[in-house]
């Protein structure tokens, strides 16, 4: 039981990571100082588990457990001091950006199920965790949300892995290796499609 | 009192359903794919009432009852295969937009005054969760909020809605055919006000 | 113990007016009427106590204590009927931004640590409550966050003066002068910085 709540943890806080670079990665590329790099990394990495928690009336992890916030303290320092100009680009950001999609729709998703929510809610409230903080970080940075990008699939990803997520859950088959090999079919799906400039057929 | 229920149930879907095709009708306007459809329609149709019940501390409706879902897929797939390049206009969208805002004002301040708020405090959050969804919607999709728009007049139809459901309530006259009078009057008035340009003196 | 509580409430109701006029000041150079300008002024001076409250699981302020819209109504009227045009330039406005900060970084992480926060989860409430209200009402009005503006500092000084109160809280030594002082600082700071193009080295 203590790994697998430690696994979660891990899992959660590395989504959490991903999502801070992206915000780091964007405040470079609006010329933010290092204050305000923190700040969007702090709001793209947390906003979306913030809104999950409060949707499920539990005390936010953010704020409860103070080691949230190494993640952006750590993507902030990295982008700032390591990253070089050309990493700073937006193919950087689209990939910590899918990282952090993939992890949090599966976290979200099993959040919400061991909460007892329906299964339908659980998926919505998966996906919700996933696209929440990246909406946040484009709307507050001013930028036309990834999210509603046509050009190519952000939110479809998400959605397929809260579903399969759900479906292994009930069925008993969740574990380590099958919910690994979820997130990896998101982030693929998600990297593929920008990549090659995927788009919704309609 | 099971009919109370289902009257008051039946009259929030019906908002649920009225902002999100203004908002499917907004993501039409902006290019969005289907999944932005679905996506901008959900937030504006939802978002309004996960505020409110977040705020009165009960479990958020649409995260609860899957059946919330409905409204936004329906509005997505008529918005997409049924309403006509011209009825995607602005016209549609204000008038879908107005009886949301009608409904809302209501149900919300009634679930106010039901969870035993000041009837200040309950007209308050009626307004807040009638604008709510739409001011997500216009943000997120970096639209100038229609709340905000000095031509004409968007948040004074909701204030007078909430305003005269406390009354009602509170003097015992709140019914059906009273509160569908109410919503008639912020429906009209909103829609008037956007036809005839009528706007705040100050 | 009541005058500690009637001066807790009277520093949060100052911050909410200073952050009202704010919000009434940025609807004036948006054009927007005396209605957006109450809506304005509503949200940037109660979003984030909202937040705080939310996070904390305890009824927002806001909606349980009417009292709450006093400041927003008395801001609008304020900035219509007396403010000139010249005082609703951008110096007006910046100063009662930094009024708001300066008390809501101090009664937010106060209010976090009292409901039991762990010291550093309190501070960064007490952050979240100080810019939120003013990252709201510049997004909302669809300008470039004050928060992330590079040419000058901003949350900086919300973040020192949340450390030092927490840090006078838990060494015993937070009194009516200490937390007087503490907001001086942040106001000074922030103005300060601003007046002189002060930024951050990084």
């Amino acid at each position: 039981m203590d790994t697998v709540l430690h696994v979660a943890l891990g899992a959660d806080l590395l989504g959490v990571f991903f999502f801070a670079v992206s915000g780091s990665l964007l405040a470079a590329r609006k010329g933010f100082d290092l204050v305000g790099s923190l700040l969007l990394a702090s709001l793209a990495s947390l906003g979306g588990g913030v809104a999950r928690d409060l949707i499920l009336n539990v005390p936010p992890a953010a704020f409860t457990n103070p080691v949230y916030l190494v993640p952006p303290l750590l993507a902030t320092v990295l982008v700032y001091f390591v990253f070089s100009r050309v990493e700073r680009g937006m193919r950087v950001l689209v990939v910590f950006d899918a990282g952090g999609l993939a992890l949090f729709c599966i976290t979200g998703t099993l959040k919400a199920l061991d909460a007892g929510l329906h299964p339908v809610s659980a998926a919505l409230l998966g996906v919700t965790t996933a696209v929440g903080g990246g909406l946040l970080r484009d709307v507050v940075a001013n930028e036309v949300p990834q999210l509603f990008d046509p050009r190519d699939i952000y939110a479809l990803p998400a959605m397929l892995g809260s579903v399969v997520v759900t479906v292994l859950y009930l069925t008993g088959t969740f574990t380590l290796v099958t919910g690994t090999v979820a997130a990896s079919l998101v982030f693929s799906l998600r990297v593929l499609a920008w990549r090659y400039g995927w788009h919704a057929p309609l």
